[in-house]
Parts: C-alpha cells; structure tokens; sequence
C-alpha cells in the first residue's frame, strides 16, 4: 500500500539493503515484527516496502526526533545487530525531509 | 545494486506505485528506458529499484533545478502519460532533501 502521509513537511527514512542468502523465516518475522512496532511509536506516519534482488523500505515520519528515538528503541537495536550479524551483506539508510509531494490515482 | 551518492546534501525522488494488471514487457521496457535516459541528464546521481506488489524507485539527484528538468524532458513526458493511461493504478512521487545518511558493508 502507498502510505498516506500528512501535509508537508515530514521526514523519510530511505532504507536500501542487499540480503545474505538463506535464513528466510527468521528475517521475515523480525520484518513483520518491526514493522508493527515502528507502526506504534510516536510520530510514525506510514511505511512503504519492496523488495527482489534490491530491498527498499520507506518509513515516513513526524519530526528527526521520532526517527531518533524509533532508532534507540531497545527491540530494534536487537534486529539491528542481527542484520549486521547475520541478515543484511550491505545496506544503506537516509534520513531526507519531504519537501513536496504529488499523487495520481485512477 | 545501493546507489553510489556522493556527499550531502543531494536529492530523493521517491517514486512509489502500483501498476495496473498486464503490458508487462512494453512497461518493463520503458522502464529501462527511462532509467537509462535519467543516468544521462545533468544532476543525476544515481537509482535503486524495487517491485514486488508495490513498485519503489529512489531517484538521486544534486538539486531540485535538474529534477525538475528531468521531470519536464520531452521522452520523459511521453512516459509518465503512459503511466497514467495505462501503467498505474497509483502512484506517489516524494521530493526529499537527504540530510543524513550512513552505510554498513559486510
């Protein structure tokens, strides 16, 4: 679904990661998971996400302050240390403000 | 492949969209087409690309001047009508200004 974000401005969050092979069920739980708690957290406006042989995910936030904290969350760091460990050969993120935005709809 | 961006601050297009049922190679390629046409123009810094039942495409560029030029080039005009025509269901095109970003590589 394409979130439905709030008037401007609001921030994003650009997350590009290449996976290591395998381990499929554990990183797609700890997805889902991250998912439905980032959904929970102050300031979080919506989520977009794709993925094939590039993953890229789009959270969509109030303020760099909630990003901050969403960041420092204690459950996420653990899924952030499995991704280095374990899920992710590279990935990159970036922080960027939403200065316009325009849909189309059929 | 996790675009190549050079240092902040520099632009995101984020192209968000879900494609109508069908057309599958006439779409696929003018949407190479397109990617190579924007790796030409003055600006441009890179792109990374997703699809899987939503389409995400981050676009990079050095400022909103070669954006907007993008947006208005005469093949690229010719694109985006066919994705409202035929293409698209939906789509959500983001313009944001990248403040932070950082990397992890295995």
């Amino acid at each position: 679904m394409i979130a439905q974000t709030p008037k401007l401005p609001y921030y994003a969050v650009i997350f590009t990661s290449i996976r290591t092979p395998g381990d499929y069920k554990a990183y797609a739980e700890m997805a889902e998971l991250m998912i439905d708690l980032a959904q929970k957290q102050k300031g979080f406006l919506g989520v977009e996400s794709a993925r094939d042989s590039l993953g890229i995910t789009v959270s969509y936030w109030k303020d760099l302050e909630s990003i901050k904290q969403w960041k420092k969350h204690s459950q996420h760091q653990i899924a952030q240390q499995k991704g280095q460990s374990e899920w992710y050969k590279c990935y990159k993120t970036r922080i960027a403000k939403v200065e316009r935005d325009y849909s189309f709809e059929k």
